[in-house]
């Protein structure tokens, strides 16, 4: 494997957007750049907000696929450890140091099955989610056979539609299941509720989280009359996050973009009513474009096009300005509405990104700056770790 | 740089999705697989066809961004070489043994400008796209430094709203800079109409291109009446390299998606209002997951989302059923609504993703299948280089 720690190996410009040291101006494009003062920011708020709330902070490593970013979480944020969602992915933070790693997700091919009983031997906590009877008995056999421990948690579903239990008896039949299995230890319940994170309305957000929160209670409950402990339960993104801390019955977070912010999250509203990337959180995350054709007028082409980010959450929104907007994205091109035609070729803008984790895990790179300078950069550890 | 050819470098399921000799069904997922029956098909239709009408065929790079899909190319279609967009996709092509490259687009940063300027020295042909004066002096004055030439083709936007100049005049004007400048040669033309390639109907693209095709031609003569001969006329794509190759007037074709074929492009209709995915061209390119977990009765969730492919142009489709159906796309899922429950877990499925170009850029690796075999596997070889 190539050594993404030692910055040596690559050419700027052939495979690598800038080196420490360099001037932001000199940063080649397309490229993602990490504000590094507003990701601190941003990842030191939701830690104190974290601590204060007696909540575990578990990052989650599949919106950055970032061991760099991972450890600045631990180092000023407080962060236990961190979820990520594919095998391959736990083996990168694993093989990165992080300690404590959750596999949000299931895990059901027996190869996947087999790396993931392996990974505790790296000296890490390994936690993977389970919402099928017949996953216990193949995750505890991987792990007898590599002699490791594999903790467990039930996933409910509440809410997002995808994988999870929807009732609190298959919650108590798995939990018995996992009690029951050689080196499997039922640690407790991940009740994520993805599809109402996006949602604008503060209210809306709650109602949603209110039926989740009233699911994970009955689950914890159920659990409990069969004599059964819940050490962590785990669920909560950048949309709800208050509502787990405030619940009494969650007791770790699992949030992702706040730490880097994007224009789709960005527009929902907290409860005064106000767009959460206008206080709560600060843009930290962007694609760096230039101009690199204005043959017409009115419009400048940009070198920012569907290589360079997803815009399945909608199209990026240039950071600052209200003279111009992104309007159109094909393959390699972006184009900038320009009315007044300020822009000049080789201008640089900076896009937020409809959405950050699939805008993420296209680059290869991150360049984080200060103060007009190059300060880091940093791979996107798990990118391609899809497996 | 790690070494992408040698794969004993590579672990299966951590960092690579299959090594030569397995088996199919041993493919970790998600993962690209090409069908390596169809996908030589349809390069030898493609490149009979070319040869038949008098065309080169300059295959289109950026769409699978391969040095090995481009050297197939070259081997069994006839291809005279690639074009791409992007200096670093152009730096992965020539130094993969392809001699005859095109940026198709413009080259405006100093420092890529530079890059490009030192290419010829590896020995390749290089040609690049101008639709500003102002680039003409740029491109020289790096040519001149690097003791190299580089050949230019002025861009006209022939209804695509991008790069490139509109009327025969700047045409003119461009192409007499270029002829004036030290170490550059005017090689011709690019006309290539990418608004109209997706167009359902085959009149509908025709009406487009006959627009495309007086532009070009009215060009051809205004540069004839200064005594400025075209040596290449560019252009042509998927959904219209019939329109180009009976045009009289082009004389290369740039097409790329046929070889791959995707979702968006097989819904467009061939002169007898016949899906071109339905005889015209075969899918040969599939992203392949696998059922994770099917906790509802009726939907089964799959393990290729967001990270997996770009949905830009739509969901994908699952390819050879229609008793399933991908409705839903997340990060890191798929929702497959299965009425009838007739999928399993671990079970795998085909999926044609909605847009090739940018579904090829999020992997790594190209499985290429055979009579059940993994019969080789191929480095995205220019993924990343967006530069």
């Amino acid at each position: 494997m190539k050594d993404m720690t030692n910055l040596d190996q690559f050419e700027v410009g052939y495979d690598i957007p800038a080196k420490p040291g360099m001037d932001e101006a000199d940063i080649q494009t397309p490229c993602l750049i990490l504000d590094l003062d507003a990701l601190e920011r941003n990842i030191t708020k939701m830690g104190d907000y974290a601590k204060a709330h007696g909540m575990r902070h578990r990052v989650h490593g599949k919106m950055h696929k970032s061991v760099d970013v991972a450890q600045l979480q631990e180092r000023i944020g407080g962060a236990v450890g961190v979820c990520c969602q594919k095998v391959s992915e736990a083996e990168v933070f694993v093989r990165g140091g992080i300690k404590d790693v959750l596999v949000s997700n299931q895990v059901r091919d027996p190869a996947k099955i087999d790396r993931l009983a392996r990974l505790p031997k790296l000296g890490s906590r390994i936690i993977v989610c389970v919402d099928d009877l017949a996953n216990v008995a193949d995750l505890s056999a991987a792990a007898v056979r590599h002699g490791t421990q594999l903790e467990v948690f039930v996933e409910i579903d509440c809410g997002a539609g995808r994988c999870g239990v929807t009732t609190t008896p298959a919650v108590v039949e798995i939990a018995k299941a996992v009690q029951a299995a050689e080196n499997l230890k039922f640690t407790g319940i991940q009740a994520y509720q993805g599809a109402m994170q996006h949602l604008d309305s503060y209210e809306a957000r709650q109602e949603k989280l209110d039926i989740a929160i009233a699911m994970v209670r009955d689950a914890v409950a159920g659990l409990k009359a069969e004599g059964i402990e819940c050490e962590l339960v785990s669920g909560g993104g950048t949309g709800s996050y208050y509502f787990e801390s405030n619940s009494g019955v969650y007791n770790e977070l699992q949030c992702g973009s706040y730490a880097f912010m994007d224009a789709d999250y960005g527009r929902i509203l907290d409860r005064n009513g106000k767009r959460i990337d206008q206080g709560e959180w600060e843009n930290a995350f962007f694609i760096l474009t230039s101009v690199m054709s204005h043959a017409k007028a009115d419009k400048a082409i940009v070198d920012a096009g569907l290589k360079a980010q997803s815009v399945d959450s909608g199209l990026p929104v240039v950071f600052g300005r209200d003279d111009v907007e992104y309007v159109k994205c094909s393959d390699e091109h972006g184009v900038v509405s320009d009315p007044q035609g300020v822009l000049k070729v080789n201008d640089k803008l900076k896009l937020v990104p409809g959405h950050c984790d699939p805008t993420a895990n296209v680059h290869d790179w991150y360049v984080g700056v200060r103060n007009g300078k190059v300060e880091c950069v940093w791979p996107v550890s798990a990118r391609g770790h899809a497996y």
